[in-house]
């Protein structure tokens, strides 16, 4: 049985690991950690983990940036194996967690499904290729109303990955400004906005007479628990290091 | 048999339609207007329309903003029917085209083929009730990399005939310069660019827990030729007016 | 207040619509049906209408065909409006529906949610114009991999609207058995089974070097479930007759 | 200079590669075959191998499945490299290749294009990891209205690629003739046709909540042609053996 502490077990993450878990019959949520100290679930929660008594062996986090350094804290103490998934994080936050994986077993990834996680994998595999053959690469994502950032995070990770096989790669995220051809070297980036969508990433290679597709599309936010409990587990007992969720998916 | 002019007969578009009608049972070309003067086709070419010695039942326009004076000169002389698919014309000539539609038939589209024109009436029909049960509207189109404008004239056609059925509607061209969610008042649109798509609109209208995309797929510019030779049949004798592509698809 | 008695209450959809209707100022559920008669929610369950003791605005049906029987006993007695979500009805259940219909208001929808309503009335008003003009027609559906049938009702609901704006189309369910080509006058229906998909329609319009593809996404069953309440509010108070969600979406 | 022996050199195929290769400086036709023996290009044309004065570094095959004895018998003696590009081969031609293979270069693929075999050789990356997390396989393919056979041989290829990755699927060609679910070990297939549709394939990987669709759209049928000639580019000049495209783009 793999222990988990919850860090952000309120949030609607949280609640969403606190349901899966429960039914998970190789994981159990020993305690939780959040501002309010409201224990929601049928595990304690704490204001911070100051006041924490129980131990684990694995913490699932998603909480904010701001919740960070106590998290860190805490880790760098006990060296407990640490599933990251809070996003935003300052230069001074990733340099902390950078040295924490020198001592401890550390996961961080930009999107924790599975699918995502496999698309970034296979984007490793064909960009050279279809790049260098002159295809143009494009990605297109899309989601909710309500979400305040664009390009999407995860849209970016997918862009970072194809960068890192290529030369000289800029991003183009506006082409409504300028009167002018497409620059071979550049990603170009849409980010499209509406409804209730949850998340969906296409990657376009675009070459002469024919199109690739890529495309990623979640239906609801319970894969990125789901990806967080497979990491949980796979981290679980770990050797310090940074890992990522193509550690997971193998 | 309907007779045509072909004003712009060595460009692209006029050499598809020079080949096109050569096949077709009920038109033929009589006359092609082009500045070299150069016959490339069985059928005279003249400089300007002051050389012309030809009538015709119809002229087809596929030439630039440029040269549309002299055309106007001439049907404006003459009454001949005139299908224009030029764009970019200035505020006089859009001028002068609508005062030739008092005297003379006049039929211009900003795309001509039929699907397009299918997809711009079925938007007037649909998006009032979409719109106002809560599906925000996004536009994403595609086109090879060398075309200069972004977004295309197109998508930028199908977003005004959307406008025109609601209040007080803006267009969104980037988000990535602001961090704050979508307004529900305005249609995004994103433009991508890559190899040699000939052509693609996709209309978005995403509700809670649902999406409608409508999307129209150019697989050659034959069908703007197509469509072009659709107009003038439907044109040639028709009295005086401006009339579009809704029309001829009836 | 529109008060609803909720036929199935405790089934998928019963439980989602008692939860989303909780939420709702304008409706309310006074009771509900269910063979087992367990209360699950705030109202009163009862295990048949015969002992029913409240009275009700509208009915809300999600139950099975074997359940029907009992329902139109109680609205040929008491002349409650009725919206009628479950399918598989027999020939003889269809009939008494029709008869019910001439003395108190019905509603029957094969899909109720808004969207794949706005297609159905959509594809009655573009089919013949693009049929006409040799685009040939398809349809792909895709659904979740526990679906027993295929295709899909909603599929065939979509092509019979189609078929009822043309003559003489028949559908054509596979095509690995016969080596030959397409019918002009068949509609091909095709059904992807896979995962948890929820449900998604595409139909394909194909041209001669141009495609039209209208594709509805369903993210949640809460559509099926917000679209019956719609119905119910729209029924409520209504003279005799058989409406349909295209009467409610206007 | 690479130079070619286009064997059915006046077929659609043919013709297009007599275009393409007549502007590509690295390569030349020195002689083509067929049955006509008529000359349409500015190279000879004979009847069959029989009569052929020329030499050639590599023979492109776009001939049909009665022809290609011929066609082996001239490789079996000259051992001239083969790019073998028609299919529908009977069993005792397939025996023939092979042993072809041990005396001399032959490269065989079921699709030319560089982006289908891009697919083909991530599918071979992902198909594993995908099946057992629990993805579902589909493919839905969409052809042109002519097209005799269904599914298309590049869509039987990219299921066969996978199922080699697997144990002991099946291939289901119709879902409408038996109400069941579907089964785990199944890859569904569906045929799409219409219009003028080149050819489209998309591979579903249909998961708990989120979905990968990979995706190949083909332009125009230049794509194999220009496939043919990175073929023979690649086939000159090299030892005996069998290769596929998955050679050629490394």
């Amino acid at each position: 049985m793999v222990e988990v502490i919850l860090h952000g077990c309120n949030g609607r993450m949280g609640q969403m690991l606190s349901e899966l878990i429960s039914k998970d019959e190789e994981m159990k949520v020993v305690a939780g950690i959040e501002p309010s100290g409201e224990a929601k679930n049928d595990y304690p929660v704490y204001k911070s983990f100051d006041e924490l008594k129980e131990t684990a062996d694995v913490i699932i986090d998603f909480s904010t940036a701001s919740a960070i350094d106590g998290l860190l804290d805490y880790c760098e103490k006990t060296h407990t194996p640490l599933v990251l998934c809070s996003t935003g994080l300052s230069e001074a936050q990733l340099g902390r967690v950078e040295r924490l994986a020198k001592v401890s077993a550390v996961l961080v990834s930009a999107n924790m499904s599975l699918g995502i996680n496999v698309l970034l994998k296979l984007l490793k595999n064909v960009t050279k290729t279809l790049y260098e053959n002159g295809f143009d690469i494009e990605i297109v994502e899309k989601h909710h109303n309500q979400k305040l950032d664009a390009p999407s995070g995860t849209a970016l990770a997918l862009a970072d990955v194809m960068k890192d096989e290529l030369d000289d790669i800029s991003y183009n995220l506006d082409r409504s400004k300028v009167r002018k051809k497409r620059e071979r070297n550049e990603i170009g980036i849409s980010a499209v906005r509406g409804g209730t969508i949850v998340g969906e990433h296409e990657v376009i290679f675009a070459g002469t007479d024919e199109v690739i597709e890529i495309k990623h599309t979640a239906y609801s936010r319970a894969i990125f628990a789901k990806g967080a409990m497979s990491a949980a587990k796979f981290l679980s007992g770990k050797s310090a290091g940074k890992y990522s969720m193509s550690d997971v998916i193998g």
